[in-house]
């Protein structure tokens, strides 16, 4: 076996400690993971109390996005100081031969950052409709058009993907040499999200469904 | 319409003030949700830096179990403060007319609290076994036993589910009334976690899959 050589981490917080051969550090794992979660995990202090609240987010470039009412607590109080954001992706069960080496298989990322405002009217505009089309190409434009009130209502913030880490677990069991024979199933099963049957809205004008970026997983 | 009555919240930290009428805090309707969760977000500071982690979780009554190298500095620090831990599911997504009342339908827990170490060798033995069985039935019984060594190298951390709350969105679409007519789909398209196809290890003693608590959903 040869030694493996340790990518080297923006910061020494996002330094992954345990199990440091799982770390990546380059900006397509990294984005890759952001696009393919609807959730991220926001965590904040407030007032010396951690905070952390679940949001859908978006990806635009180098920088991570999320949206939510413009004079909401949380808002406000990202933008006063740090947070730390998560994603996680279950990919799938690990099962082995003794209990210390059942594992998951999984994406995550953990970013560091001050989150700020995205305050050009313009610039909040496209940052939308590219939240929207992300999800669902090409929607934006078939939509009722967003207008001053809403677009004014609506805070965007963004952070840098730039002090993040990834992990990564991507393989089968690894159980102890001298368990190999024991008895009992050793594998991974594979989990993913699937979309179901669309229940379209009675009064929904339109018949047919969207297509929308996880159509094509599982 | 009648006014609706909004649950009372354990804390005021718990309180949910943003969609109230998506609140709940009851010990059911939260234990469900994380039930439901292979991942929690573990939020924490430690010197006056906010760090989150995703990590794997189960539940035994009223409290929420995590796991990990007893050595680490993740549950030492745990150990030491506060703690916010956040569940979130994605259920669907919810596609409207304006780009305004685009949602997601989605179960979220979010748990202020202190964990604490479960030292007690047996209850430690007692609640991995709980861990394993709760994702595959009966299974521990057919594994390797798990060692002293191994079983002291692990450590087990648990958090009361008192301070909590759980936020449910689970319905259709809410567009504004003059915008019912507009020509685009609208409705749900519902997300949710499916195994795959096992890959069992090329050595596995037994080639029957177990069966796990995710085989019945999607």
């Amino acid at each position: 076996m040869s030694a493996s050589v340790a990518p080297t981490a923006p910061s020494s917080r996002t330094r992954i400690r345990r199990i440091p051969d799982r770390a990546h550090y380059d900006a397509e794992t990294i984005a890759a993971i952001v696009d393919a979660a609807l959730i991220c995990n926001v965590a904040f202090q407030l007032d010396g109390v951690v905070h952390a609240i679940p949001t859908t987010h978006w990806r635009e470039g180098a920088y991570l996005y999320i949206h939510g009412a413009r004079a909401s607590r949380l808002m406000k109080a990202l933008t006063e100081g740090e947070a730390c954001v998560t994603i996680a992706l279950a990919d799938g069960l690990v099962l082995a031969r003794s209990a210390m080496h059942h594992s998951m298989n999984y994406r995550s990322v953990v970013v560091y950052g001050r989150f700020e405002w995205v305050t050009d009217p313009v610039e909040k505009l496209r940052s939308l409709k590219a939240f929207i089309d992300g999800l669902y190409p090409e929607r934006w434009e078939t939509l009722r058009p967003i207008n001053d009130k809403e677009l004014n209502a609506t805070g965007v913030l963004r952070l840098p993907l730039a002090e993040a880490s990834a992990k990564v677990r991507d393989m089968g069991v690894r159980d102890d040499e001298e368990d190999l024979g024991w008895p009992v199933w050793a594998g991974v099963i594979p989990l993913s999200p699937v979309t179901g049957i669309p229940r379209t809205e009675e009064d929904s004008a339109v018949p047919a469904v969207p297509v929308t970026r996880f159509d094509h997983r599982g």
